[in-house]
C-alpha cells in the first residue's frame, strides 16, 4: 500500500462504499420514529483471527457478521458500518481489498452498508467497526426482560465454530471418512463465515406484534454459557439447562467426545447465535418456524444456572459465565 | 489491568458512561426531523501519539475533540462516542482511568456521552473512535459547497499544535525568556487539548437562519493547506492565498524563522481548526464575532490554489494537499 500511496487506495476502498466519502461525516437518516442502535468491535490480530484461520476475505465476513450479530440482538435492522483499520505500510493491496469485498459479501447478504471509515499505518493488523442499526421502541430487545418459567430457546448448534477453529489450527485432525468430511467444511464454515440471525428476528417480530417486553435476547458471541449467565443475571432469573437439550452439532462428540463436544458447546463461543427467554406458547411457535432453533431450558424463580446431567446419581453442575472467554486472562 | 479482570476493568469504565451498559448495543434518540453524522477516527501509539507527548488524560481529550472537530465540520451537534481500545494487558489501570477522564471532560466542555465501546488485549495500543451527531438537514456543511469569489475564513491560527509538538519531543527549545514563556504554553495545549470549533458552528447557524447552501466547511486535522485544496477540489473552485495573511500563532516566526512558521501553518496539521468558503458579507460579520478568526483568502473562477507572495518579485507558489501528511507516506 506505500507504494500505491494513501490516495489511490482510499480511491480504491472508496468503491465498497455505498454513500458519498469525502466529507469529514457520513450522513445518514434515521426510520421516522424509530431508534438509533449502536455497536462496536474491535478484532485483533493474533488474538481475534490469524492468517492460519482467517483469509481476508473471510476476516472481512466475519468482522462484519460480528457487529450485525449484536444488532440482531437488539432486534434492530443494519443500516451501516464504519471501519477504522491498522495496517503495516506493506500490506499488498489484494489482502485489502480482499477484507472489504468479505465485508461487502456480508452487508449484501444481511443488510447495511459501510458508510465511513479511517485507515492507519501501524505494525499490528486491527479492526475495529461500529455498526448502526435503527428500531421500533416497542420492537427493540434486551438482556433483562427474561422471567420465571420462561422458555430458553437458541437459534442452532454451539460448538461448531470451535471445531472449525481446532480443525484449522490442526488442534483437531480432518476427517478422512468421505460420509463425515461435510462435517469439517460445515464446522470450518461456522468459524470463517458466522451468518447473524436476522431471520430469527424477523420470526419474533411476526410472532409479537405488539411488542417484546417480556422477551430477553442476546447473541453467543462470548459462549452459550455467557449469554444464558447474562440474561437471567440481568433478569434476576435462574434457569435449569439439561446436558441432553444441549445444542452440540451433529457428528461433534464422536469426533473429540462427549465431555469435550459439551464443553465447546457451553464455552466454545463465536457462534454467534441467539439465545432468547421466551413465553412457552411463543418459544413452541418458534421452534416450528426457525429451523434448527432448540429448547436449552426454562428460567426458574430460583437464582443460579443448574446444568442437570442425564445420568440420574450425578451431581448438577452451576454455571459461570467466568468459565468463558476472557478478554484480559 | 490482567490483575483486575475484565469485569472489574468493565465496570469501572461503565462509570464513565452515561447510558445504561449491558445489552449487545446502545439505543439512542435521535431528534425528530434531525439528519445522523457518523464520523471515524483512529488513533495509533507511535504513529498519532505516544507518552513523552500525550499524557493518557490529554490523549482521551485529543481523541475525542478529534472526532468533534469532524462533527462540527458538517454542522453537526454532538450525540455520543464509541471507543474501540487496543490495551497491553500490562497497561496499569490509572492510565485506562486517566484516558476515559480525559474523553469525559472533552465530552462534558463540548457535548456528546460515552454510548458503547469494546476493550481487547493486544501488543499495541490504539483507539477507534466512532463519533455521533445530529444535524437539520439544511445547516449541514459539505466541502463541494464553495462558489467563486467567496471568502475563504479560519476560525483561529495554524502552526500551533506543530509548534506544541516541536516543544514536546525537544525538537524546538523551550523558551527561557519569561516574557515569551507563555507562547510554549499555549502551543503545547493547542497539540495536547484542540477544541472543537463548535462556537464558530452556533455564529454560522445564526448568521445563515436559511440554510448553508453557499457554505463549504472542513476542519484542518490535515493542515490548513489539505482543507483549503479539498474544499476547492471538490466545489471545482481555484483559490488564492497571500502569504501576509497566512494565520500564523503569535510569536512564531520569531522563534523558529518566517519560512519553518509558514511550512508549519499550511502543513503542520492537527490545529483543528475549520475552514470556511463564505459569502464575503457573511464573512465579514463572521469574523466580527468571532474572536481570532481571519480571512486567509479568496476562491476564484480559475483552478488551483496560489500562494502569493509578499515580496514584490517573488514568484507565486501553488499549494497541493500531497504536501501535507500522508498516512502511508
Amino acid at each position: 500500500m506505500a507504494d500505491l500511496g494513501e490516495h489511490e487506495v482510499l480511491r480504491r476502498l472508496h468503491q465498497f462504499c455505498d454513500s458519498v466519502v469525502g466529507d469529514d461525516g457520513a450522513i445518514q437518516s434515521l426510520p421516522a420514529g424509530e431508534r438509533l442502535v449502536v455497536t462496536t468491535d474491535v478484532l485483533v490480530d493474533g488474538v481475534h483471527f490469524c492468517d492460519r484461520t482467517l483469509p481476508p476475505n473471510a476476516l472481512g465476513w466475519r468482522a462484519a457478521a460480528v457487529n450485525l450479530s449484536d444488532l440482531a440482538a437488539m432486534g434492530a435492522t443494519p443500516m451501516g458500518l464504519t471501519i477504522g483499520l491498522t495496517l503495516p505500510a506493506d500490506t499488498p493491496w489484494p489482502w485489502l481489498g480482499e477484507l472489504y469485498q468479505g465485508i461487502t459479501d456480508c452487508l449484501q447478504h444481511h443488510g447495511g452498508a459501510i458508510i465511513g471509515g479511517d485507515l492507519c499505518r501501524g505494525e499490528h493488523r486491527s479492526l475495529a467497526i461500529t455498526a448502526l442499526g435503527s428500531v421500533q421502541p416497542h420492537q427493540a430487545l434486551y438482556r433483562n426482560r427474561a422471567q420465571p418459567g420462561q422458555t430458553l430457546v437458541t437459534t442452532g448448534a454451539h460448538g461448531a465454530s470451535r471445531a472449525g477453529l481446532a480443525l484449522l489450527l490442526g488442534e483437531l485432525a480432518p476427517e478422512l471418512d468421505p460420509h463425515n468430511g461435510p462435517d469439517d467444511q460445515s464446522w470450518i464454515q461456522a468459524h470463517q463465515r458466522p451468518v447473524p440471525r436476522f431471520d430469527a428476528i424477523s420470526i419474533l417480530r411476526q410472532l409479537s406484534p405488539e411488542g417484546t417486553a417480556t422477551i430477553a435476547a442476546m447473541d453467543t458471541s462470548d459462549g452459550l454459557a455467557d449469554a444464558i449467565v447474562q440474561i437471567c443475571t440481568q433478569s434476576q432469573v435462574g434457569a435449569t439447562l439439561f446436558s441432553s437439550q444441549l445444542p452440540l452439532p451433529s457428528g461433534l462428540g464422536n469426533r473429540v467426545g462427549s465431555a469435550t463436544a459439551q464443553n465447546w458447546s457451553l464455552y466454545g463461543g463465536e457462534d454467534f447465535e441467539l439465545v432468547l427467554s421466551l413465553p412457552s406458547d411463543m418459544a413452541r411457535d418458534f421452534i416450528k418456524r426457525l429451523p434448527g432453533s432448540r429448547v436449552v431450558g426454562q428460567t426458574t424463580l430460583e437464582p443460579g444456572i443448574r446444568l442437570v446431567d442425564d445420568v440420574p446419581q450425578a451431581p448438577d453442575v452451576w454455571l459461570s459465565h467466568t468459565q468463558g472467554y476472557r478478554h484480559f486472562a
